[in-house]
């Protein structure tokens, strides 16, 4: 871990002022009224489109003004270098809209995930849920809800997990919704349309696993601390670092990480 | 209908306090940290169960107290006559927890149905979501969140909609899934995981279309008045009267009901 102690406390507090600041953006667009009749043609008005870009340029012009020698990896807006190889510094990796399809519909589980990677590895997350007033954050050390310590639970089996992942039809390819199958069979409950909001759930001990796939490395990047601080896992299929997205798996507890990777790679 | 204006703000006010009781209960035990490595053999701390039977009883108590001339009907602890054949006279229809595996999973979309049905027809619904500390209300002539009025949207066509039913997996019968199905492939977007918070998003005008099968009539009838204030329709798959249950669609637009409808049974 190359992040220092006395930095945590201040890139968190950053993190957080990035989500404030997110959060009055995303909040002017969830629920504006669309009429469906009338969102094709010419100047529609997409609020997910203008709340996404928005809120991500007011996160990128804070990060710019007051940390100028970081870099920023967004959903919507892309790679922003910050001259060299950033992606061996500090840089942050940002999605201000994560459930997209949730925000259009009202639905208020979308979140906002801000991480800060130390160029080695995200070493803070904040996940951030302005609808629900619920802001979840990792860090080495601490994994909270607000001022509410996190902690995932024992699952021995997967005959007793709840599993989650958003969409059942919207795996990346038919061999990933097979495999996914496969553990979805062996579970208690499964549980759709949660996006980020399930991983959140692992790491307060109220689920057991999230397996996903095509994710990018703004989808996870802010989930990572949150989870691994809680006690649980989070990695690809293959067991190697989750930190560029793809195949996902996360887990409260070991044993059913090791049971779900053998099922989704068997 | 049968029941007088000035029963609509009284039984109203009443509603609410019921949902205020239930709340008080439901969430004392949402989130209460369970193992479910202890959760087998005897002697279980079943938040859930536990939360529903007693949320049922303080309503029914409060009912009882209030209103001993009216009939209740509740997930829970069945029916409770009041002599005589009640069904024909004032009663209330009650799901203190619809969503029980939201809840158990630790997601906030689960609610309290609370439902006045004044001999004839649900007149009158409360749909309360403590965790989100957001109410829904339908009533002859009105249909709020808080005090907000809500008005379905328009949607001519199947290709415009947004969708959604609490778990594809959940259809009663082959029949039933695959009718959905048929729906669900021609829509825009499909969702998941929302119980009753799905027809709250209808009547809202943030989503188009819910279809489900197997329901009792305590997990619709407190959304009938809703979905019908706002401007919606309501009914089961054969176009009949929702009240009892069973196979449901509602819609906030005519056209797409009649869509979905022929869809559903051809």
């Amino acid at each position: 871990m190359t992040i220092r102690e006395d930095e945590i406390a201040e890139f968190l507090a950053f993190g957080e002022r990035l989500a404030d600041a997110a959060a009055a953006v995303t909040l002017k667009y969830f629920r504006a009224p669309i009429d469906v009749e009338h969102k094709t043609g010419k100047g529609d008005f997409d609020p997910v489109t203008r709340a996404d870009r928005e809120a991500e340029t007011v996160i990128r012009d804070l990060i710019a003004t007051t940390y100028p020698h970081h870099g920023i990896l967004g959903e919507e807006l892309g790679l922003e270098e910050r001259g060299g190889d950033w992606t061996d510094r500090a840089h942050w990796v940002i999605d201000p809209i994560d459930g997209t399809r949730a925000f259009i519909s009202g639905l208020p589980l979308w979140g906002t995930l801000i991480a800060f990677n130390d160029g080695e590895r995200p070493a803070l997350g904040i996940v951030d849920f302005p609808a629900t007033r619920e802001r979840f954050v990792g860090a080495p050390g601490q994994a909270r809800l607000g001022t509410r310590l996190l902690k995932t639970r024992a699952c021995p089996g997967l005959d007793q997990a709840t599993l989650s992942t958003t969409d059942p039809d919207l795996f990346a390819t038919d061999t990933d919704r097979a495999a996914f199958k496969r553990v979805a069979e062996r579970v208690r409950l499964t549980r759709y349309g949660c996006d980020c909001y399930a991983y959140c759930m692992v790491a307060a001990g109220f689920m057991d696993l999230v397996v996903e796939s095509g994710l990018a490395a703004y989808d996870v990047q802010a989930l990572i601390p949150l989870v691994e601080a809680a006690g649980g896992i989070i990695t690809g299929w293959d067991g190697r670092p989750a930190d560029q997205g793809g195949r996902i798996i996360a887990a409260g507890d070991r044993r059913i990480h090791e049971q779900a990777m053998s099922l989704l790679n068997g």
